[in-house]
Formats: structure tokens, sequence, C-alpha cells
């Protein structure tokens, strides 16, 4: 069952971002494409042989609560138990604490194959990677001794425990608290509400990187700290000791991404729950915002592969299911068509292709900055590439939130009646992409994120960098007339965008913030359909350079050009409807009184 | 749990329509807003106690086939034994059958309710009235005896055997075979997929109206004939006989919508499998179209209802939720707000809100258009109606199977992470209205029946007609500063769309008819949220003129303008780029090839 593209993501990967060129500095030295091939040729084997066959069958059975432990399908442990050994784990941390040193734009394209085959068994991994990033940045050296290595070993897992059941997007409201103990540790206790991998026995141990509050901390998100919090104490030779004092109060029962158990924890029930202080008290919050970007953009690739895995299954039903003529062949003696060749069930295609493969090209560009800030030759480098993902995050995790979960829909819609029943994946993976909309900040925290802070932040420096690298390629693509007309509609958008914000950006110094924010999540979407036709024309382009010499390869860079040109003309003129709107400051949100709904 | 709004019904059929001047015709004598009323407080009562209670327990338990028979959860029953005692079968049928020849807009009332409450139950009786209407109108008076009189006391169920696993959308390739016996009944040979309610113990006989080819008729679907295919033949007394040879192949598992059981069977498989032609031969696929009207708003009001049900979920959640605080207060220590406070959740809410009572007074209207053209004073009048609603019922198909699904991912939204768990509707209701789009016709196949058939017929007549009442509408607004805005919106949109007709129309006669219909789903998009942008400026001026003497109901009706507000800000504008796309007659979906996907 086809469910990635690999020549696709070769594209990407060496044809628009030319990530072997990382390969010349000191970082990946030794490092080429070979590796790099041989990595994701792995990656594809495993996922392949592990991770896809059992990705309907988890769906079916989802994790269970029996009081005393939680049941997990036994594939899940033996797809995780194939990745650790591969090294998947460690692929992009630092040789010094035992990682290949891989390019992130590299362990990134590996997990969307992954998260292509099966997201919800990825989803360990995935949070794994985020704790020991926090780990490896903020722990003590003792902290990491004893469990940043198990964890990039695969060993011991990780957790993200943030939300509460009464505060989700508000965190300045949670209440777990941390009393500090004469030991030197703390005392957990409190309650965390939808915790991803929170309690299983796929790994030896888990460790839980926990915001909570220390006693007289200030009120909000100023006072909130991170702590680690085992599951099992260290023990002799720092193996996994007593069981430390969190409990599972119950498993969320999801509408997708099932693999993934989902769970309450109570911390400190019987009052002996221990944590360890990771970097200063009150400073917890902002450790977890240092590693946000690389989780949304996380978030935005498992969207993007649960869209892009639906469009290729669609594609292959659709290349094999004969139904109906052509409207011009009134014969009804005539043989039936395959299905691609309706012009309705090309639209959905080509919106699949173009979502999916837009937001691809995005969220590993994103990727792809991460490496190039990490390998910048000096300050201003880096401090102009961290501009530009911390604009482009929200977009690189909501796009493809919202756009690639609509490809799961129009996926659906290709098969049919097949589509709605549970005897192909497309139905699943439209379930499971649902939460990436919610999780890591909902779209409507993203907006604000983007609107409020993002593009306000430093005089509008990120978003003017932004439209500066759009124009870059609206220069690039003026010689060529096939991309003309694709041209003048982003450069018009872009202009529009610079008029708009700036209007919209002396509203908070009038004491309009709220009227501002109304729209936030209109300006996201807005300024995600303007970012995705730019990585459209920059995909067409290098498609049009290729053709001369393409050879047999032709087909594939005309359907970049084709979908790029689907792009402008369907969804890019959505914009100009979004911009008027914000143009206006309109106010139906914002004021419409609670009684009147 | 709010799952209905009785007060938006009662807008929509008394200050909207005027239902009761129906009661003014013969038809209708005795009738009146009381009795309506009585009838919809029953409707609530049963939808309440019996079929909202099981909602959530048969999607998680759906029909199981042991080989034997079919389980279904036993509320099912008990739902449908309350919804036949209280007669509500036979509703919207002439008296001389047995019904209560109540309206059909308030027949569908009361389905709305019933649909809202719980749609994969209230599936069973939808197919039997479709079934039953098709007997009622083109079957012998001795079927009509066997049959008619059980179906609408809701002894007997129906279904509609129309697709085939190999024939779907493309019902010219239907296989089954009718051979005329010696008796004078047909034998009936082949499979059919997707029949809902094809197999179960909900009632003493199931009469199934399938469609097949009587040997050397025509290729084609003027080859096709309809036969009534019961499951248990006439006994002695009319009481259910000796089973047909009618065999369950085998279930559907299917996403959502999941109390009606869905099944592929096969017709016989031992050559012993009756059935009765209905009405004359090679005239099956037209009978079905005259019914259809009743079928696809009966979809559309499905669709409407689910997404419906989805706001009120939200809308209380939403209400009650405490999380955060707006954005101009920076003091954590002040309280938290409900997120009804929020601006985006404002606009998640305003968005499903403008859908499901958008769709809701379309669906309605049409129904209306249905009572209004039976008791139509002439034929003039009849055939104006019966226009209208030729090129409207595309519409209410599928403006609620696209939109009102848009809203309930809105109501997920709302919820956040508990909006994805199974503890709270939204979820299932989401997956419930996914079918929407697929079954009685897809999104595709409504575009084309709108572009290509019912928009072109008769020169235009029927868009002719549906402009000038919008423009009608239009000049009320006029007098209405308020609505000014909108009046403007409305008035261009429909010249453009005049005018874009226009010039689409023109492609057939050019040998063009494939780039005309290429992008037919857009051009049904846009008109259906032109008219639904109609039905909103409707309901808006019936607000205005109320708001004067409204006294406590104020609010309610300030609801409805800003809810009219928004879809023209937010919604209308999106056709601009549509009609944009349509006259340049785009042809980027139509001449992808194959190869490039």
């Amino acid at each position: 069952m086809a469910f990635f593209d690999r020549r696709n993501l070769d594209f990407i990967l060496y044809e628009l971002l030319g990530v072997e060129t990382l390969c010349g500095h000191p970082r990946h030295a030794g490092q080429d494409r070979a590796m790099f091939d041989g990595v994701l040729d792995t990656a594809v084997r495993i996922a392949t042989e592990h991770f896809l066959p059992h990705a309907a069958q988890v769906d079916a059975t989802e994790p269970e609560y029996d009081g005393t432990r939680v049941h997990i399908l036994p594939q899940v442990k033996a797809a995780l138990d194939a990745y650790r050994e591969a090294g998947f784990m460690a692929a992009a941390f630092d040789a010094d604490v035992g990682g290949l040193q891989l390019p992130w734009t590299i362990a990134q394209a590996c997990g969307a194959v992954f998260a292509a085959a099966n997201i919800g068994t990825y989803g360990y991994p995935l949070l794994t990677v985020a704790a020991a990033n926090l780990l490896r940045a903020f722990g003590s050296a003792e902290q990491q001794a004893a469990f940043l290595g198990p964890m990039l070993e695969g060993r011991y897992f990780g957790t993200m425990c943030l939300s509460e059941p009464q505060a989700g997007s508000s965190l300045a409201d949670i209440r777990t608290r941390a009393q500090p103990a004469a030991e030197g540790h703390y005392l957990v206790r409190g309650s965390k509400m939808w915790i991803s991998g929170g309690e299983h026995d796929l790994a030896e141990n888990i460790v839980h990187m926990v915001l909570a509050r220390i006693p007289g901390a200030p009120a909000g998100v100023k006072g909130i700290s991170l702590f680690l919090v085992p599951k099992y104490l260290p023990g002799v030779n720092g193996a996994p000791g007593v069981r430390n004092d969190v409990a599972l109060a119950g498993l969320n029962h999801k509408m997708g991404y099932r693999a993934t158990v989902n769970t309450l924890l109570n911390f400190g029930e019987q009052g002996r729950c221990i944590g360890y202080l990771v970097g200063e008290p009150q400073r917890g919050l902002e450790y977890m915002f240092q590693m946000m970007n690389e989780a949304r953009i996380g978030v935005g690739l498992g969207a993007t592969m649960c869209g892009y895995a639906g469009y290729l299954s669609a594609l292959e039903y659709a290349r094999g299911r004969p139904q109906g003529r052509l409207p011009e062949n009134k014969d009804p003696t005539a043989p039936q068509v395959l299905i691609i060749e309706h012009a309705d069930v090309r639209r959905l295609l080509l919106a699949q292709k173009a979502a999916v493969e837009g937001a691809l090209a995005l969220v590993l560009y994103c990727a792809h900055l991460v490496d190039r800030r990490r390998t910048a030759a000096d300050a201003a480098e880096r401090e102009r590439l961290g501009l530009l993902l911390d604009i482009l995050t929200p977009i690189a995790k909501s796009w493809p939130s919202e756009f690639c979960l609509e490809a799961n829909k129009h996926a659906i819609q290709v098969l049919g009646g097949y589509g709605y029943t549970r005897d192909y994946p497309v139905e699943r993976l439209y379930r499971d992409n649902r939460l990436n909309a919610i999780h890591e900040g909902t779209h409507g925290i993203q907006g604000i994120d983007l609107l409020g802070r993002k593009v306000t932040m430093r005089g509008g420096a990120a978003l003017h960098l932004l439209l500066s690298e759009i124009e870059a390629t609206l220069a690039e693509g003026r010689g060529h007339a096939a991309l003309d007309e694709h041209v003048a509609s982003l450069a018009g958008a872009c202009a529009r965008v610079r008029e708009v914000t700036a209007a919209l950006s002396l509203l908070p110094g009038e004491g309009r913030l709220g009227l501002m924010l109304a729209n936030a999540t209109v300006y996201l979407d807005m300024l995600g359909h303007v970012v995705i036709a730019w990585t459209w024309l920059r995909q067409a382009l290098v498609a049009e350079r290729a053709l001369a010499a393409a050879g047999e390869q032709h087909d594939f860079y005309i359907g970049k050009q084709r979908a790029c040109r689907y792009f402008f003309r369907y969804e890019l003129p959505r914009v100009q409807p979004w911009l008027d709107l914000l143009a206006r400051f309109d106010d139906t949100c914002l004021t419409m009184s609670v009684a009147a709904f």
C-alpha cells in the first residue's frame, strides 16, 4: 500500500533545500547524501515492516486500562523496539551524548516516513525526543547522566506534562505544586491531563517533564518551574528503582491517534512524588517555549503526513477504479474510464497534492532553518534564521493541521462509500489528523502567537524578513514566462499583507489590542496561504529549471508545475477576502453578545 | 443535553415560512399551528426519551453479523417502536392510505428533531418513507395493498437498492438482472452494495426497492427497471410468509452513522429471488429521480442537524468552561473568563450558527416548496415552484453536507481536547456527518446535476427564477439601513452569477461540455453560498421587523442579525474567487495528465 512518496521527499531535501550542503560544516563533517539516503532507506524499511502493518489494528483495539496496568497492542512495542534498535531516537542529537548528529532535517524526513505509516505509534518517540531535548538543554549533568542516555537509547520514554483538567490553553492557571524537600528534591502534587504516553510498559521507565509551581512563586506563567518526575526513581547502578508516586487516574478515549495512549495522571496522591527541578526555578515555561519551535514543527509534520498518506491512498484507488464515462461520451456501451479521468476527481487529487506537498516543503524548510541556524557562520545570520523560524513556526504547525485535514476529507471523497468504511485507511487518517489543530497550542492560540507576538515583535522585523525572502523568490521567478501569472498574484498578496499588517499594528497603541486579535485566526490562515504559495513557486522554479534535462522524470516536474498552478488559482485567491476582512478591523465576532447566541 | 433548538425551529416554520397558511388549503383543512406544535412536541419527547440516550452507545457497539443474524443494540428497536406507535411514519402521507396528511414541512421539522438526536437510528424511517413514496407513486394497487399499509404503520421497513460493488455513481452500469417468470413475477439475480437497513429484525418484513435490468433492455440508464423485492413473500392473510432468496453477504463497517446497518445483499443466489415489477419496465431510474428531490432534501436535513447538534453542544460547553483572560487583561490573578468571551471562540460559534441556521432555513424552505407545489392553485404556479425546487435540490443536499460538516469540525475545536474524546458527542457528530457528501449522489454528482442539468435546462429558466426570487428579497431589504451593505453584496454576486453562467452555458454548443463541467463542484459551492446568503438576508429581514416589538425576545433577533452579518462578511466574499475561476473556464484539473500525479 502506498503511504509515502520517496521521489518527492528526495526532491524537497536535495533539489529544493540542498540539504547536503550542511555537510560542509564541521558539525556534519563526514556525512554525505549517501549516508542520508541510507538512513532514509532504513526508516522506510522499519516503517513498512513494523509501523504500517498494525496501524488499522491498533486503531480498532485502543489501549485499555484494567485498573492495574495499561494494555497496548504488542505490535506497538515491537515497532518501537525496531525503531530504537536502529538508533533513530538519537538521530539528531550531538555525538557527545551518544547521538548521530544528523541534520534535524534528515531526522524530520525520517519522522515523516514513520508518521505517514502510523502516527499513533510514532507518538512515543516524538514525545521522548521532545522531553530529551528539554533535558539536554536545561537539565543538570547529574540529571542528564541518569536519564538522557537511556532516553536516547530508547530504553526510557518521555512525556510532556503541561495541561491540567482545568487548564489547557491557559497554562497561567495550572495548580500542580512542587514543595522543596530537605533532600534537595521536590514533592510534586497535582493532576495532569492529556498526557500522551503517560503510562505503559513499552519502556523501562517514563520520564515526565512536569510544569508546576513552587509555593511563593508569582502568579501566572512567570511562576512556573520545570520538574523531571520519573515513573521509577533511579535505583542502584542507574537502573530503575522504586516506583514513584505517579498514578494513572484514567485513559482518554479519542476519535483517532489511538496507538498513543492518552492519560490523566495524578502526581503525589500519597504525598511522596519525587521531582527534580530542571534548570532554575520559575523559568519552566520559558524553557518549554525554547523547545516549542521544534515540537510545533513536529506537529505540522504529523498533520502533513496524515494528509499525505491519505492522498496516496486516494491516488492509488483513483488509478484503479473504473466508473462512469466522460461527459462527452453518451454511449452507455462504451467501456468505463478510471475515475482519475474525471475532472472532479482530479480536482480532489490536485487539492490534496497541492496541500500535502506544499506543507511538506514548508515543514522541511523550517527544519532546515533549525539546521542552518545551528551551523550559521555568525550571530547576525543566526538571528536572521531564528527570526524566520519564529514567524514560520505557528504557520508550519497550523496550516497542515487545517488544510491537510481538508486533504484527508477529499481522500475519503475520492473513494466514495468505500472511503467511509474501515476497510481503507482514509477515514482513520482523517480521524488521526483532527487532533493536530488541538494539541501543542490550538489553532486559535497559534493565531494569537503569530499576530500578537511574532508579527509585531521587534517592530515587525520577522514579517519584514519573511516578505523579503518571498520577494527574492519573486525576483527569481520573473524571468520565467510560465510563472508570470503566479509571480504577479503573489507580489500583489505580499504588498497587501504589508499594508494590512501595518494598519493592524497600530491598534494596540490605541488601546485596541482585543480588536487587533479578534481575527488573528483569519490572519493565520491568510499568511499561511501566502507562505504555501511561496513554497509552491519555489518548487515550480526548481521544476522549470529541471524540465530542460528531465528525461524520464518529465512527468514528475510537470506535476509540480500543475500543482503550483492549482494552488495559485484555486487557493491563493482566498487571501483577498481574508485581507479585506482584516483591513476593516471587523468586530462581528468580538462584539457578539453572549445572550444573542 | 442540548441537541435541538425549538425556538429557532418555530422561527423558521412560522415567522420565516408561515407554514400555517397551508391550512387554508383543502388538503390541510382542519389543521392549525396548535396541531403542528403538538406533533413537534411529541417528536421532541420521543427523540429525547428514545433516540438521544443510546446515540453514543450504538456508535460504540455497531451492528454485528454472526453469520446467522444481525445484532443491533436493543434500544434501536425500542426507539423505532416508539416512533411507529406515535404514527410518524405516515405523517405526511395522504389520509386515503392511512396517513396524517400533514405538511411535508412539518414532517421534515419532526425529522430534524430525530436526526439531531440520533441520525443513525432515524435512518430506518427515513429509508422506509423513501421506499413507501416510490410505492405510493408507482406501485400497483395490489402492491400497495400488500406492502404500503404495513410500511406506513412502521411494521415493514424499506430499503433503496441502487448501487452495486462495481457501480456506485454510475448507475448505467448496474448488472443485476430480472428475468420474467411464468407466474408474472420476476426472478432477480445480482449484488447490491451500500444497502442501508438491508438486514435486521427491527421490523416484520423488509421491502427492498431494487433497480435491475430485464434481459433485452437497452444499455445504460434507459434500460433499468424498478422491482419490489420483499425479504418475506406475502403469506396467508397478508402476513409475511416464506423467506425470499435475499441473502446478507456482509456488513460494511463505517466511520460513523453506525446505528443504520449497512449491507451487501445478494439477490437470487439460489435462483429463487422473487421480485415484482413496479410501474412500467425501463422506467426505474425515472421513477427514482421523481422521488429524488425529497430524498436529497432529507440528506441535507440530516447533514444540517448533525452540524446543529454539534453547535449546541459547543455552545453549552463554551458557556460553562472558564479558561484564560481577555487580551487586555495581563493580571494572572484576575478570575478566568468563560471561553465564550474569547473572540476566536465566538468566531467558531458564529461560523456554526451561520451554517446550521442558514442550512435549516434552506432545507425547510425546500420542504415548504414541496407543500406549496402540492397545494398550488394552478399549473403555472406548480411549474414555477417545481423549477425552484429542481434547482435548489442539489444545493439543499450538498451545502449542508459540506459546510455543516465544517461546523462539526469547529464544534470539536471549541471543546479542545475534550472535543476529541468520546466523552462528548461532537466527534461522533463529525463522523456521522461525513457520510452525507457521499450518499444519495456525491458532492461531485450534485455539481454536475446543478450546472449540467438544472442551471441549463429550459434555457436557464430555473436559475432565472431563483435569481428573481433573490432579487425580490433584495428589493425588500433596500428600505433597511442595517441591511444596506448586505443587499449590495448579494446584488453584486447575483449579477456576476448571471454573467458567468451565461458564458459557461455557451461551452456545450462549442463542443466543450467537459470544460463547462470541469469546475461544476466549484459552481455548486458558489451558488450554495449565494443561496445561503439569501436565506440569511430573509431571516435578518424578519428579525429587523420583529425587533421593534421584540421585548424579551430581543436577543434572539439580534442573534439572527449578527449571524447574517457573519455570513455576509466571512463567507459570502468567497464567491468572488470562485466566480473568477469559473469565468476563466479554468482547465487546470481537466487537463492534468494522469502520469503527472
